[in-house]
């Protein structure tokens, strides 16, 4: 159950990674199996016809009046350019989860957590690299720990076609537990403060 | 292309209607092939767990930098629960679109026009029900005559799989062939103002 709480989390990357279909399971996660409320936004303009995919996800205890993500607590990339856009915008004691193979952190700002999972590799393991943007949910809920993982599997199982489901959830474990042994080997990479942007 | 523009629609039914896609598509329709701006937004909260969808669209000529719709100027509604909640939000000079065999207008605000289209009827004639939600995507776009045609299309075929285009085309044209029937007949519905709510 959710807390009284408010998150703001982006996810970006390249279009074709399903950064949508991401956002989207996390706010049904939160909302409809969690009992929360939540929003997701997306943006169609410019750096979507270049190829790039956004969203905002906000996950509230209340009813939300105002969903509009100006900094984002919770930054999940997975490419250079959406790091490049938007880490800057982090807000600090941020956390900051890649696409690790995808994305180089160079400068990041301060008391920001980082996070990094290969998820692309995790997804060709399971033979079909399209649910890498599963692989970086089940990755999302095992170092944010801001929902339950019972939760966001349902939401993964009831956002895909029933055909897609096993394969959803193989991805969504794989994720989950690369970031269990993460955090349990206490490699959340406090990275150290550099130039705060 | 758009003129210099801010428009707010928001488009609400029942799950399963395709309310996202239908919002989606015409937020692709303006920002990616009319070079505008536009953003999704999808609330997940009691409603959703309650069986109902809706989602907010904001087209602009210009970035977005607010993206709530608080009243919108086009409603778009496809179950008599989302007009009974949704109705009495729309801005005096709006239009109101309805699933006429599925929506029963009562009382509506001043000032608005309403059109009706038998979307699932129509749908069925394509032996798809599914594809309500393009019938009325096109209904939209012949009576609101806020977007060209042909972008509409084109994002309609990029929302849908390959071997749901011709289909979801079919559905298209449909909706389009009926709003334009409405509106060449002058049968736009200029509704004389009951109560205002």
């Amino acid at each position: 159950m959710l807390q009284r709480m408010l998150s703001e989390i982006r996810i970006a990357g390249f279009g074709g990674q399903g950064v949508i279909l991401a956002a989207s399971v996390i706010g049904k996660a939160a909302a409809i199996f969690e009992g929360g409320f939540a929003t997701m936004t997306q943006s169609f303009g410019p750096e979507a016809r270049g190829g790039s995919s956004s969203a905002q996800v906000i996950l509230s205890s209340d009813p939300i009046l105002y969903p509009y993500v100006a900094r984002p607590e919770i930054l999940v990339v997975m490419s250079q350019e959406a790091y490049a856009r938007f880490a800057p915008q982090l807000k600090p004691g941020g956390i900051l989860i890649t696409e690790q193979e995808l994305v180089r952190v160079d400068q990041v700002p301060e008391n920001i957590r980082v996070f990094g999972v290969p998820a692309t590799r995790l997804a060709e393991e399971l033979r079909r690299k399209v649910v890498l943007n599963i692989v970086m949910v089940g990755f999302f809920g095992a170092v944010t720990k801001l929902l339950d993982r019972e939760s966001l599997c349902k939401a993964v199982e009831d956002s895909v076609p029933p055909a897609m489901q096993k394969l959803n959830r193989a991805a969504f474990d794989k994720g989950f537990a690369y970031g269990t042994g993460l955090v349990n080997r206490g490699e959340a990479e406090p990275v150290e403060a550099l130039e705060a942007v």
